[in-house]
């Protein structure tokens, strides 16, 4: 399944959207215009304004109101990509120059802080602070997230449970409130706004568990990006957290753990990846992928059946099908 | 005259705000604790929420609605400061280590991310959107004054206006929102709000002004940090502008800065420091100060009499002669 059949219904309004984000960080300032544009060409899979619209689906779909939450998540993200780009001090993401990179990272860091505040701008022109208290709140839980990552590179002995808080931080919570807000912009039942909070949350944690697993079995050209790139930064991932459980490979996985962490990366990591593949870890977290999938349907149960509740299905399924 | 004579009157509500923003930043995450308590303890004068509590005098005066403005105010001034600390590479500040040194960029990165987004969370527990869109604008004009100002390190031919430029959005919006939002929250007439923009405006002003005289005139116990700093950093303020504007001194200024920018900063920055201070560079700018005093003077006449408005005017006619 391509991206454009699923979301062939929404194209003429993502196209909207994307026009709306150029708009968005238009500003008077050459450098900020430069590295905002050079971020947003640098694509994405838009999916948490998809999730926006969708939501708007469920109630009174209005794109000019839900515009001014679909293009502040995406934006959030994007701040939250660039910082995290000074922190794993990478230099591509999806195969393009990172802005710390082509410029540097005090450039990077207040690239972030204008995408963020122009993300928040936007929100507030909607003047429905209930929308601006769940942006607001989960900006708080993402930064933390953000720390929590920081603290864990390279911590061998952090439990499931931790990965699961961290990637809950990371990624799933956004993409929760990208489907409820939607909701809440349409003026939706509260109901179908929780119901779409869940559906959101727990996809959202399949979506970064694939993320996971395709940064270790993916190819170059899939991800954007050499493969083991989480190993080198020290990002000990679910697969490598099963991996580490397991007793056929702990001992050597730890060792080489170890000697990527005295490098600081800068090395070959492909014997750690190749000993994660032949573990358990991968097939594990596999699995609780998918089980966070059919939580994320069960979710969709007690929605009305119209045609985006299909579309929403779909999308459950082919999350931790994607190899990109 | 001491910052309690002026504040005096609002000390107890004062206490309470210093209470809560303590509390703002009490998180269950440990480091993000550490590192906020960190920039709380290290003090300042918390400018921005008397300007708030001030502003609510003009209206309803109710502390509770109050403090949703003035904390996120102050953290707001906090996070934009703990990010400059990364780009500054600026290892103590009000005499204490920043987080950067502490700890290390990228932490003093996330930190920042953090205190801005608890700033947010906060105003937005005030359901009124005007508010939310004043601070988020705000945001982005700072953002961009942050740009602006790597941009112009070392830039011996920027000119007065362009400085002016900068410190408006580094600086003086804050504090004339400051002024303003605690009109708003108060609900006070839309007038009275407008003026006090004005005032805090042309305060703040004249406070970056003063802020930048200190750093070349100021002794190290006055400003926390040694004289010079901006000079080391490459910051050029405006009694740097308007002594490169003075014949007697312009050519040997120039290679003076050409020589601490080749060496980052990292040499004795005195003679540049005395050739400003025997330019016509200082009272030009303390000149320049003082008619924004004017300005902000002038628009306290609009308001009504009260007690408050003479405390305005006051802090006005103290802001030029201080010396922290």
């Amino acid at each position: 399944m391509k991206r454009l059949d699923i979301f062939g219904l929404l194209k003429k309004d993502m196209a909207h959207i994307e026009q709306e984000l150029f708009r968005s960080i238009e500003g008077d300032h050459e450098l900020l215009n430069e590295t905002s544009m050079h971020l947003l060409k640098a694509g994405g899979k838009r999916l948490r304004p998809v999730f926006v619209l969708m939501g708007g689906k469920f109630g009174h779909y209005d794109l000019e109101k839900l515009k001014h939450v679909a293009v502040p998540l995406e934006l959030i993200h994007m701040a939250s990509l660039v910082h995290d780009d000074v922190i794993d001090d990478a230099d591509t993401r999806r195969g393009q120059l990172t802005v710390k990179s082509r410029w540097d990272n005090r450039i990077a860091m207040y690239t972030g802080d204008y995408i963020y505040a122009r993300a928040l701008q936007l929100a507030t022109e909607l003047p429905n602070p209930q929308i601006h208290q769940i942006l607001s709140k989960a900006m708080v839980e993402m930064s933390i997230g953000e720390m929590e990552q920081i603290r864990d590179f390279f911590n061998i002995e952090q439990s499931v449970r931790r990965y699961l808080l961290r990637i809950r931080r990371k990624t799933a919570l956004l993409i929760a409130i990208s489907c409820q807000l939607g909701a809440v912009a349409a003026e939706a039942d509260r109901k179908v706004g929780q119901l779409l909070y869940r559906y959101g949350y727990n996809v959202g944690m399949a979506f970064q568990i694939q993320d996971d697993l395709l940064d270790l079995c993916g190819t170059e050209k899939q991800i954007g990006k050499p493969p083991g790139s989480d190993m080198r930064q020290g990002n000990i991932t679910l697969p490598v957290i099963y991996a580490l459980q397991d007793e056929k490979v702990r001992v050597p996985l730890i060792q080489e753990i170890k000697r990527i962490h005295e490098l600081n990366g800068e090395c070959d990591v492909s014997a750690a990846v190749n000993m994660i593949k032949a573990s358990r870890g991968i097939s594990q977290a596999e699995n609780l992928g998918s089980r966070y999938i059919q939580k994320a349907l069960y979710a969709l149960n007690e929605l009305p059946d119209n045609r985006t509740k299909k579309n929403l299905k779909d999308i459950a399924h082919f999350v931790t099908k994607r190899s990109y």
